[in-house]
């Protein structure tokens, strides 16, 4: 048991007696900071009822979450044996408790992964259930997560404050009434949620679903969408009802970084084809590179900070997406540029500080290569974390190691947890705090910075560089 | 005399007491494990004839092996000199101690190499020379070896066994008879050796010797090959062939990964371009591209595990290819992307629980952007070991780092010391279960894993991985 | 104090008692030893006078330093402010002082960065300053900056002798006459300082002035240019022009690594076209691909050593270039391919022993991936050490972990500092001596070298591989 403790306590620091009483000195510095969360993708609606309930403990988490299923199924097990739904209603499993324990049988896959990680912190820290997951004792650990999350301090908002969440921001596409975010507000709850804009599925022409999503963008715009300019009106009043509702930033998803500007004729009659439905092969691209410097442009009027997640395959694998739909843990990276693609649009915006650009990357080829020289240059670029498959200690090493020397400290943006989970948030935040103290450790024992710097870095990388990033700095 | 000793035993173990301590018990655990080598490229003839000898110490060390002699032609030593024959027959170095010498005297050029590592292993570990080689220990060296080469113990098939190896599988070309493990068998001698099917020089129209090469697929496999239909008719033949002699596998080796299905019209018109001697500059890659796709329909129905290995420039050097011909340290990776290359193929089959499909790279950078997505999420795809010029202490460091956070170690198929050096083949294991040992260490050092789970992974590593991946359990 | 002592005895070491023990002995070994620098920018009109001087601290240590003043810039400081002269001659800041705090405010961005690093060890090493930098000393390290620089030990020709510089090559157009050059041997001084032949502007048709550089050319070379051929001959004049004043290398950068062979009737077409002003937009890339090879076979002639710098878009921000001009932070790497595009060089001139091609990349996925494989086969490729965003402890590290374990370390080159910064040079070259003692280390206590091997390497880390590479070996 003592050696149990002090694995949890000592986790991810450097073994050098030395480097790790001094990353344990930053992380204890840190630990109890509130949670900054600029980014993510938990389910406004859960905060809206004050009694809302997160259900079984497979609904929370397993069915739910594809970093889970996905490696159960890279094994050979059903997406139906883990209770995913399917979209044609056929059949799943619906015993959480026969879920659970199949979990359990495979919950060995995870060792040295983060989700590995992130659930055995969450089944300690805010279960508190100190067993090892395996198949004997999953029963038992799943009575007591049942019996946790039938208790009053389970419920969403109570969770919230347990973990001192400073600020969580959702994302919502740009079609979204945000009633819950006006709901959570009119409920006089103070927890501090925040809206996101996310346009991907009206200005990239081939999401599925693009031609409905603009009817939806016209009737909560108010502005009927019939052209290009109306396209634009309708964009530019959400982004003011998503500002009015607190939100500070958009984001963007699309498969690479590339922008260009296109003549307004150009851009109309793309646009024109696409509501007919006779867009060409390029056109979709091509209008997705020019809106990203037409929402570089707005952003630099409204303020709105802008985030690019490029470089994900969506739905690689059709037997997966046909059955279960988007997000299912089959969208692979590809290789991506960003020093010729992004010239158009920082051409034009890339030196005015009104912009805030932060930059995501599935290609870590690019961190040393293109994305810490251009964050070191232009006054508008800021690189993101480590995203997804990279967020895990690793991912997080190879970061400090590759961008920060280059970059600086201070043209990155802290941490996004970017989960729907949201009882894992603690863990994954938990985990950027151990590995940025213990980075630092390192920095100091190396002789690169001396304490003092160590010890503000820290507050930096736990709270500060993400609140000064977004735009999230509490008014004081 | 002591510091030597302390250095061999503690090699690669990260210098911290506790990890060290910790590296230092797993890697006892799995030291005398059996040696499964499922992909390799030694020479099956070596183990027909129980009298069979190795030769003199350069004609087993220094003159096949192309890790040793493309570092001493990279300082400009001709091939020559090493006794490297040419293919006009022209004058080489013929006295193997001359040959020796120069090795020696250039032995520092290995420094810091696994090359280097695997023959200072070797050295000791099989011929018990304890000495470092150099120009003034060459000749008494030289005499150690010769001495040991002449006695019967150093026979292929006794060294086979005091090597402990459980199966050694060998890589032969799809249009061999596969004599020589008729041979082994018929011999009554109980070494499992084991053939891999490996069709490049007929499926890639553009290799070398390609139309001799159908004529020897029509002649072993006893179907005319005219046509597309009795070209994969006798592919059929061959695998069921190499299937009753144990093979468990195929191997295809392509310049990338690319994947397409040709409709049954078009790929025949190519074929017959082919067969003409009138391909067109597309059709090469194309038709290797398709065939890919066919090798997974065959494995799908014939069980056999099938290997990639791309990303190979090879004969990149006229005139070494010319002077000497294939495989003689010429060949230079390129960048390769695999997401989108090999859609097609997981398209039609990647779900299918009967495909096991084992990637391998040259190109790191696909590790975690690519490969480990893949492995993560499709049920067919595994992921080989670091290979060739990733074989090696940090490429196997890079590898663990970057692939197991996200494929899980169990998506993984453990060590192929895919070697031409069959007196290298313990030092290549021994290599790595240390840095296997080191990296389970770490993780047991920083609170991934607790010590129980890093010993069953140390035996997976060093065995059950590679059995289970190339379908290799023993049979109780 | 006697902390900060430590963090700068022992800087870049691990922290493992052992290793860092051994760090120390191998760094102590080669800290004195005299220092080759082999490529770089230092300007050398500055030995001409012996009483020249390098002006206020901003002139010396921001101004022209754009690793400084990028940093700053990216953080919305305007290059003015920061004294950074306009080309339109507008106002920018004038005093040196003001300068100086502002740089002192923002030192806090620098921190984990190399730059800082040098910045550090430079103040403490040359002016003495051994307190931080910081908003609140910033007029104190002025203060003693400025009375050190207005005193004779600190004119150039002294810092010279005091940094022990064995060699120092600077890096001339194709066009220079070298006058700096010949007025240095002429004044009697001792000091090694030795020209580079950089024909960039000439045999790249789009470099900006272009036509004008031809001309400087005719009338350096004293052949009129006006045809392919002249061009060739002015070009091989002039090389031998710079051997005569002590030249051994020549210096090429390139978008790309790209080889070609053009006919001669083809290369003069193009040449003619680029003549009128009326080249065509392949133009430029074919001919300087076809100069690169070209050049190789002049270098085959001359014995003067090639290196190729591929790999950065130059002046990716249109805003800055025309502000103000070239080399100002804003050059921004692209992926590059060397495999394929070194073929036609390496085909003619790769196994030539006369030839020396000493490549760099900022794109590390090569290192390991292409790089390596090739300096470790081709009798005249060699590796750069890591280059500008790379000259860095972590830069270092990773080139050390993915060149040397394929490429062999006696396939490199050892250090370049490529500086502008004259007074930075024993900081820079004290970082790759620390860095390579630690990874030194690293081996031995990982048991894959011996402590003699070790101590051997430490010197031709430090000294020998540069001299040996660029044919710079002392005469005795």
């Amino acid at each position: 048991m003592r050696v149990i403790d002090n694995r949890f306590q000592d986790l991810f620091f450097d073994p050098d007696p030395a480097q790790r009483e001094l990353a344990r000195q930053l992380y204890t510095s840190a630990a109890g900071l509130p949670i900054v969360s600029p980014h993510g993708h938990v389910d406004p609606w859960l905060f809206v009822d004050e009694n809302a309930s997160f259900g079984s403990p497979a609904q929370l988490l397993i069915i739910p979450d594809h970093y889970v299923y996905r490696m159960l199924y890279s094994q050979g097990i059903p997406l139906e044996a883990l209770g995913v739904p399917r979209l044609d209603g056929g059949p799943v499993e619906q015993d959480p408790r026969k879920i659970w324990q199949l979990f359990a049988d495979h919950f060995y896959l995870f060792r040295g992964t983060p989700t590995g990680i992130w659930l055995t912190l969450e089944l300690r820290q805010v279960f508190g259930c100190q067993q090892p997951l395996n198949s004997a004792t999953a029963q038992e650990i799943y009575d007591q997560i049942e019996a946790q999350l039938s208790s009053p301090e389970f419920r969403p908002r109570r969770l919230f404050e347990r973990f001192n969440i400073e600020v969580l921001c959702t994302t919502d596409p740009a079609w979204d009434r945000l009633e819950a975010h006006q709901a959570i507000r009119a409920s006089g709850w103070k927890g501090n949620i925040r809206p996101t804009f996310r346009p991907d599925g009206v200005v990239n022409l081939d999401a599925p679903g693009w031609r409905a999503n603009i009817d939806r963008l016209s009737e909560a715009s108010g502005v009927e969408v019939s052209s290009y300019a109306s396209f634009i009106q309708a964009l530019e009043k959400q982004r003011a009802h998503f500002k009015a509702l607190g939100a500070t930033a958009t984001d963007h998803a699309a498969l690479t970084p590339r922008t260009e500007v296109l003549e307004a004729a150009e851009a109309e009659a793309i646009f024109q084809r696409a509501l007919k439905g006779a867009a060409r092969p390029e056109d979709a691209p091509r209008f997705t590179a020019h809106m990203l410097v037409e929402m570089a442009r707005m952003s630099v009027e409204d303020g709105l900070v802008m985030q690019i997640h490029p470089g994900s395959l969506r739905n690689h694998n059709p037997l997966v997406f046909n059955g279960f739909g988007l997000d299912k843990g089959a969208d692979i990276p590809i290789a991506v540029e960003f020093t010729r693609a992004l010239q158009p649009l920082l051409e034009r915006f890339g030196n005015d500080p009104r912009l805030r650009l932060i930059l995501f990357t599935l290609d870590e080829s690019t961190y040393a290569r293109e994305l810490a020289p251009l964050a070191g240059h232009y006054p508008s670029v800021f690189l993101g974390p480590p995203w997804w498959f990279h967020d895990s200690p690793n991912g997080m090493r190879r970061y400090f190691d590759q961008v920060i020397e280059t970059a600086g400290l201070y043209n990155t943006t802290g941490f996004n947890d970017d989960t729907r989970a949201f009882p894992s948030i603690p863990a994954r935040h938990d985990v950027w705090r151990r590995v940025s103290a213990d980075w630092l450790a390192g920095l100091v024992i190396h002789g690169l910075i001396s304490l003092e710097e160590a010890a503000e870095m820290m507050v930096d990388l736990a709270v500060g560089l993400a609140r000064r990033a977004y735009r999230l700095e509490p008014q004081s």
